[in-house]
């Protein structure tokens, strides 16, 4: 009779509930666990293993398309409700000690209040919603990344509770230690497949002046090479973000009354005291003048720079709604940047000659860009489908990675092996075997099964 | 015959030679190898396995005190002679690659000529004469790890040959990727037990004007709030070091002319652009003065600059010049730097009590101190390792960790598994037996044996 049944059991977990217990009953059954936090991301990550979904899929951005379900159990492991709070606040060393259920905003909106003689921020803001156990998982960034780093920089320690039930905490709170290799990233990136991430040791930076502008250019190129040369420079950008042509036509259909120019686009925020932005917006307008940019529009009011802001943080839904009726695939892949112009423009000329509409928002500081493609039937999601390989394939053979922020879950399994060489993939399978022998936690994602994830 | 007998064979490693034919057949006759680079390391990484020395040393510090030989073989595999060269530089992307066997120093020399539009360096500065290899080992830092991190944060990929003889590349050259557990951070940091080190990957960064400056304060305590305040306040500090009363009597030993007052002092490397500095010189200069630090000596000249740099630079000479016909024991832990007063204050009312003289000269941005320990003779020996092992666990018990920088080696193993648990350590433990079955690569480092490094 089970047959046809597909179950996905469900446990919210909390903190008087122990983790430890439950991995141990999870193993002595064989039943596949699933952590889950802010179930935001791209590629599969929080799928149930008996649904052979090779898409990339979301709950916050599209249905899956095709679903084929298999006879199975699983368990989905609920850090969200439950556990989401902070732990200890240090102000003094600038750290703090989080559950995994807590949202990167939620936390930041907490360190408002609970801050008494500073102001301190996690700076890692990948998209709106994410919670920071997902965040290790993924080993996400977003786009603070080019001058604070990803949640690789920014993670001091963190407690796993291992697939044979076993507790570590991999590093005590110093901020830095030569004791041995950091086991703490071993676990960031690893998509819930080595542990259960119970406890974080977040970095806090203080929240200093920021100052908001956009410059438009001719093409991505003369873009691409301004920040390079800002970069070079010295100039302290929290964030550099390149749009594209259809990127800023896409955010025009939902302004009202002003509308920007529909060209490359760089949106910058300077950050820093009030005398360093300064200094730098004179040397970075020279730049980009240089290069054959427009003057920099700069926000004159806080207000006006928090609606560029959300311009660009809205770039998904923008997109969305620029193809009525559309679905989007959202894909990201990352290369070193003087390859970014190349990938770009290529990736450009092969969604445009497959009839796709897509969009295209960088973090060009760390040579990483999401393209937006929008679909509307079976036919586009296939050739979208085979796009997004054709730009993976191209981004490595620019000496450049599958995925810049949002990991490879059951999306990018097939281009890993072709990226890191059988022999990084084969220690990661390895290690993954020392840990799970019988491939609890979160099986069929990251590595690539050697019979069913072969290279393209 | 040999029973008393102690060998070590020698290898220099060059680019048209197999390593991984070393590796392979070294494990075919079970022999050990031992990674050899800079040879600066302080806690024994490069001594022979069958030297049983419960000591730190280093070829540049002091010669072994109690040296045990033990009958047996090990080759010593030299990366120094042959294996320096930069492979490629990158500078558009501000990386480079090179060979393990280049020091930092000769890279940013090198640099100097070879960038051909830009200013750019290697911002990770241990002991001078450090390679990259044994930096890669230990995962070092320096006194610009409050800026730009440590070897964790600044290593892109790196090549390595497993004890199988297997070469993989742990990444490609994107400047970040969330393609898996970042395996590059598992060879940082392993003191070569996990690997041989064959092409590095470093993050290259602008070379920014800098200004330099000292401050006297009344004690650490002060100093240490002053630092966390302006770290607090986004001031741009490349280093911020501090040197207690003895250090600063130790320097002036040395000083011609002109002489630092005897007090906790710190000194203060201010980097970014010339506004940038400005600006935060006079606000480092108000926060100082409202916790009664003197008004900062700034250089006024880059020779000046120079010569205050150097003062700090020399602090081991001056350290050793300080008690004639003394030897130095060189030690360092890290703590949250909130706690760093109270750790510096009770070592050094420790290391008094026990009639013993010493210099601490700490990256205060980081929690991180170094003690420099002078002795004479072996009970003054006796008792300074066991001042050291009281440092240690008090930094431990402050959450902190028993080296910043230093690596763990030989003369740290009783320590790690009090701060890192049972679980972490038998986690690393695991990884090393399924890396290295026959324990070939340098082995009786970084991992306690639970037989005979059982903590004290």
């Amino acid at each position: 009779m089970m047959e046809n049944l597909f179950q996905i059991f469900y446990i919210e977990i909390k903190p008087d509930f122990s983790e430890h217990f439950v991995l141990q009953t999870a193993s002595r059954y064989h039943i596949p666990l699933i952590p889950y936090s802010g179930g935001t991301s791209l590629e599969g990550h929080f799928n149930p293993p008996s649904s052979d979904l090779h898409t990339n899929q979301s709950k916050n951005q599209f249905e899956s398309i095709e679903e084929e379900l298999k006879p199975g159990y699983s368990f989905t492991v609920d850090f969200s409700k439950h556990m989401n709070q902070i732990i200890t606040l240090n102000e003094s060393d600038m750290d703090v000690v989080v559950q995994p259920g807590i949202s990167y905003d939620q936390l930041n909106e907490q360190l408002k209040t609970r801050c008494a003689s500073s102001k301190l921020f996690f700076p890692v803001d990948p998209g709106p919603g994410a919670q920071i156990g997902g965040m290790v998982g993924t080993g996400c960034s977003g786009t603070n990344a080019v001058k604070y780093g990803t949640m690789r920089e920014n993670v001091i320690n963190l407690t796993a509770v291992l697939p044979n039930g076993q507790v570590i905490k991999t590093r005590q709170r110093a901020k830095k230690s030569a004791a041995g290799p950091d086991l703490t990233k071993l676990f960031i990136g690893s998509e819930g497949t080595l542990g259960l991430i119970t406890e974080v040791t977040l970095k806090l930076q203080p929240i200093l002046p920021t100052s908001v502008g956009v410059s438009h250019f001719e093409n991505v190129e003369s873009a691409t090479e301004s920040v390079l040369e800002i970069l070079k420079n010295g100039v302290s950008l929290a964030c550099v973000e390149l749009l594209d042509d259809v990127m800023m036509k896409a955010i025009n259909v939902n302004m009202v009354g002003k509308k920007w120019d529909e060209k490359p686009s760089l949106f910058l925020k300077f950050s820093g005291t009030h005398e360093q932005i300064k200094a730098d917006k004179e040397l970075t307008a020279k730049i980009i003048k240089s290069h054959g940019g427009s003057k920099i529009k700069l926000a004159t009011s806080d207000s006006e720079a928090l609606e560029i802001w959300e311009s660009r943080k809205m770039a998904l839904w923008s997109s969305i709604d620029y193809v009525p009726g559309s679905k989007a695939w959202t894909t990201d892949v990352c290369v070193p940047i003087s390859n970014l112009p190349k990938l770009i423009s290529k990736t450009k000329q092969d969604l445009i000659q497959n009839g796709l509409i897509s969009t295209i928002v960088g973090h060009v500081g760390d040579g990483n860009f999401h393209c937006i493609i929008l679909f509307k039937n079976h036919d586009e999601f296939l050739k979208t489908k085979e796009s997004v390989e054709r730009m993976v394939r191209l981004a490595q053979e620019l000496d450049g990675t599958c995925t810049g922020e949002h990991g490879v879950g059951i999306g990018k399994k097939w281009a890993l092996e072709r990226e890191l060489g059988k022999g990084t993939v084969d220690l990661l399978r390895s290690i993954k075997q020392l840990l799970d022998p019988k491939n609890i936690l979160n099986p069929g994602k990251l590595i690539p099964d050697p019979k069913n994830d072969s290279s393209h």
